[in-house]
């Protein structure tokens, strides 16, 4: 449009952000000084809805173990030896269920730091224009359930979670064979709110599978990986900024959301460079992401565009 | 020896066993005449331990069936939309650690048809030469577990049990990936004994995982197959010929056991030929049944030619 950029811009491409971002931190720090900037935007979040915008305020994060059980040193006829031994795969289930009850997780000390969903953050989502019954059936879930006491909205923004990512144990195949593993695996994944460290809910986690493992077998805990979540102050110029590139891409004005995924470098950006990061992604909740046959609309690639080329002009005066 | 059998002998090769043997039943149904027999002899069981050989006069009926929780219509990311539906995984885990408690099985009216052991049976059980950390350090186990009240031969032999053979669901590759699964699988089988019946615990089984499911998730159980557990009376002359057989060909008279597999074809020849069967395998407990490498011994392979030609004179007597 006017031939130069009114700010300057550096660009950050992350390719390793589903494995955990491992090599991003370490460069982050060592580049601290080429990368010194204002103000951050990261395109990794979603439209409230369909032609509704949002900025994303918080992001949850994350504590990734698998958790492994051993019995016997080979698979054995579960005839011959049921019964007589305990089976890995039972007790992995049993392990597992005692994780969570009620819609809540069961792990000495996890809600410990979690700080409270604030008033005017209940009541501008109650606001919001989200049928429950239109969700379920985008996913083609059958109920909500979760966390007794709040929103199907607020158990996926703010409240933490414990999900099965994976299992696997004997056999798997067609039809029936009459196995007792000696093996059993479950991933085992969290979602942590402000102000649970990933690190701390890790060590409670490990801890706690540890103390429920019975005698009978062996339990290894493995960390993958882990990142914090965030919260990122709604007020400041940057805010308003973000606001208006928005408001002038979609013709109407934001809503302010969180979000159930996590994006870890938000954590470290904050941490290394001393910046908040504008959360402006235009994805939408049905897109399928993790999913296949992922997607993105192409007419949100042009508001993308418009919002972006606003935002640097907002952001210069 | 002699040039010709002091008796009639009809064989009968069976390749099916291993899944259900749904082709044998129909077969010796119609060929009733045809198979018309006194004894049975069948070669699918073991020695006691190595050179003491057994007869067997129980084995275990069995109850398979597939337990499938279903969730979202696909894998979902578990950080979008983790904490508001239900985890077909965690919920998978939860009704698995519902069907047994400390060692029993949980389900109502498992126990109710079963017949105790007889005080003879603990009695010789217990005299058996069988070292019970010699028996773990072979299958690589850290202790022995199951039904308390119990010794760990008379859970393996006269006791029913519950395992789980398989569990399927979402990520189950190397390292992490955040899906919150739409489906989750588990193999789930019963071992039973006299007098249990096969039809009548997996409709208690599915009953019963149908009533503990949530409605927050649709569940099917499959029923794989199943087989009845059978008691052999240890009385009559065709075994007084098997144990006169096993003596000569080992050079010490056999133990009587039970077996915790299960051979269904027995039952079928019990009610349709009127038969019963003298269970005189060769095997060993550590010769890796179900498992890669299996082996058997050229020596017990001589014994058991040994034997045969032995019992086929002793019957004739």
């Amino acid at each position: 449009v006017r031939g130069e950029l009114p700010v300057n811009v550096k660009v950050l491409i992350e390719g390793e952000e589903e494995i955990g971002s491992p090599n991003l931190k370490p460069f982050v720090t060592e580049n601290r000084k080429r990368l010194a900037c204002d103000t951050i935007v990261i395109a990794d979040s979603s439209q409230f809805q369909a032609d509704v915008p949002a900025i994303t305020y918080g992001l949850k994060g994350l504590s990734y173990l698998e958790l492994i059980v051993r019995g016997p040193s080979v698979d054995l006829h579960s005839g011959s030896f049921g019964g007589s031994i305990a089976n890995p795969a039972n007790v992995l289930a049993e392990m597992i269920a005692a994780c969570t009850k009620g819609g809540r997780v069961a792990i000495p000390g996890f809600y410990d730091d979690v700080k409270p969903l604030e008033a005017w953050e209940r009541e501008e989502w109650a606001k919001l224009d989200f049928s429950e019954q239109a969700y379920l059936d985008g996913i083609g879930a059958r109920a909500a359930f979760g966390e007794p006491g709040y929103t199907t909205l607020e158990r996926r923004w703010g409240r933490p979670t414990l999900d099965v990512n994976g299992l696997y144990s004997g056999f798997t195949g067609q039809g029936a064979k009459t196995v007792l593993p000696a093996e059993a695996r479950a991933k085992l994944s969290m979602r942590l709110v402000p102000d649970q460290s990933s690190r701390k809910i890790t060590e409670l986690a490990t801890r706690y599978l540890r103390s429920i493992a019975p005698a009978t077998v062996s339990v290894e805990v493995l960390d993958h990986h882990g990142g914090e979540p965030v919260l990122v102050s709604r007020e400041g110029k940057a805010m308003a900024a973000a606001a208006n590139a928005l408001e002038a891409a979609f013709g109407r004005a934001p809503v302010f959301i969180r979000e159930g995924g996590s994006i870890p470098v938000v954590h470290t950006f904050k941490a290394e460079l001393r910046a908040d990061s504008l959360l402006l992604g235009l994805g939408l909740p049905d897109d399928g992401a993790h999913s296949p046959n992922e997607r993105f609309r192409i007419r949100d690639f042009h508001r993308g565009a418009h919002m972006m080329a606003t935002l640097l002009d907002e952001l210069a005066r």
